[in-house]
């Protein structure tokens, strides 16, 4: 494996409904003098997303509780509540705080909730850069989970195209030749999180360019079945803590 | 921001009981005509680290669940059991599979356990880099741990010494100048992550540089009060899944 580069990509500006989100990214990678290449990774966040696909709702900005009645709306199942705190599950099925719904980075007045598919906005992302700039890329939709047992919040992956969102090393061998026992890396979120170090959450770039992640997660079969969805969201039959 | 580049630290080799993991990993910078500079981070996978601690016991090697019984010892409490699957809580306040222990990539007939302090494995390799090249880096121990409600692993920071764990953007505005609802990242946990991306499980690539990463998180005052028991261990009166 060679070196990774991640870079953020500056320019983009506000996004309104119904913006050519692709193409927006195609103009600012060009305005910075840089070029989309085969193989290479897009990161977007879930923001500029929700807001190019209209996934807005209006909430009273005088009340820091007002988008409350939307997370029990946007969820399927509230998994634990502390005071204002409500961490459940979406139809989607991922389990986070608030349904993902959140007020930072939006008008006031507003909430953004998550895409209504994130793998298909993931997907119309991909096919727009491909016909704009030709290049072969993959998209990962990226947002901010907080976790179980660790402080802090990292960037994962909410919607993928492209990609083996879950990398399955069954059959690898390590260094002294015996059967790896950890066998599916989710490297989308390691991606997606990588990505949230040039991004912050107060600079305003809202996509990154991952370059250099290994060609086996690129390979075409396996990718094109691949999504978040597909891949990466635990069944609860499978799940210990739901 | 700028761009982020991750670089991996190829000929390490095998790293036996006492070895000065320092040492080794600023000649293989050397061998490979790249420097370690200030503000790098360097990560540093935990199956080198328990090598050279002599963090190791031995199993049966005819027995895939002979670790099992260290693992119960090295446990403080159990969270969940399922099968021979066992997630519990060790004396760092991790909360994992097996306690943390592998048999992947170790000698067969020995399973690999945490060390004893990450965070001072982290310290001890910064000072002994520090000593030996001069550079003033951050050193992040990582490890391969699951989630819940996720499928898949990822890498995730277990020690950190020169850098500030968890990143607090109280007073933050975002882009709309609202204070930033989300407040605390995690950045320890997504440039482990970041480095898994170049090491793969079966490559034996043990370390990796990451460089670029915002000045923000090694503001000398709060880096030196920061570690990953200090800060981003959940305490289990803040958890709600414990």
């Amino acid at each position: 494996m060679g070196e990774l580069r991640i870079i953020p990509v500056t320019g983009i500006g506000e996004i309104n409904r119904a913006d050519d989100l692709a193409g927006m990214i195609c103009d600012a990678v060009t305005q910075m003098g840089e070029q989309i290449l085969d193989r290479d990774v897009l990161v977007v966040t879930q923001k500029i997303v929700s807001k190019a696909e209209g996934a807005m709702e209006q909430v009273d900005p005088s009340d820091p509780l007002s988008h409350k009645p939307l997370v029990e709306r946007e969820s399927v199942r509230i998994v634990r509540r502390r005071g204002d705190l409500i961490i459940s599950e979406t139809k989607h099925g991922f389990v986070c705080a608030n349904a993902g719904i959140d007020l930072s980075n939006v008008e006031s007045g507003w909430a953004a909730l998550l895409p209504d598919d994130p793998d298909r906005s993931a997907r119309r992302i991909r096919d727009g850069v491909r016909g704009r700039c030709g290049a072969d890329t993959a998209v990962i939709v990226s947002d901010t989970f907080g976790r179980t047992w660790r402080r802090g919040v990292t960037d994962v992956a909410i919607g993928s195209a492209g990609i083996t969102a879950v990398l399955d090393l069954r059959g690898s061998r390590d260094a002294y030749g015996r059967e790896l026992q950890v066998t599916e890396v989710a490297i989308v979120d390691e991606i997606a999180g990588a990505a949230d170090l040039v991004m912050g959450k107060a600079t305003g770039v809202p996509v990154a360019i991952v370059r250099g992640v290994d060609e086996s997660a690129f390979i075409s079969e396996r990718a094109a079945r691949s999504s978040v969805a597909a891949d990466l969201v635990r069944k609860p039959s499978e799940d210990l803590f739901r």
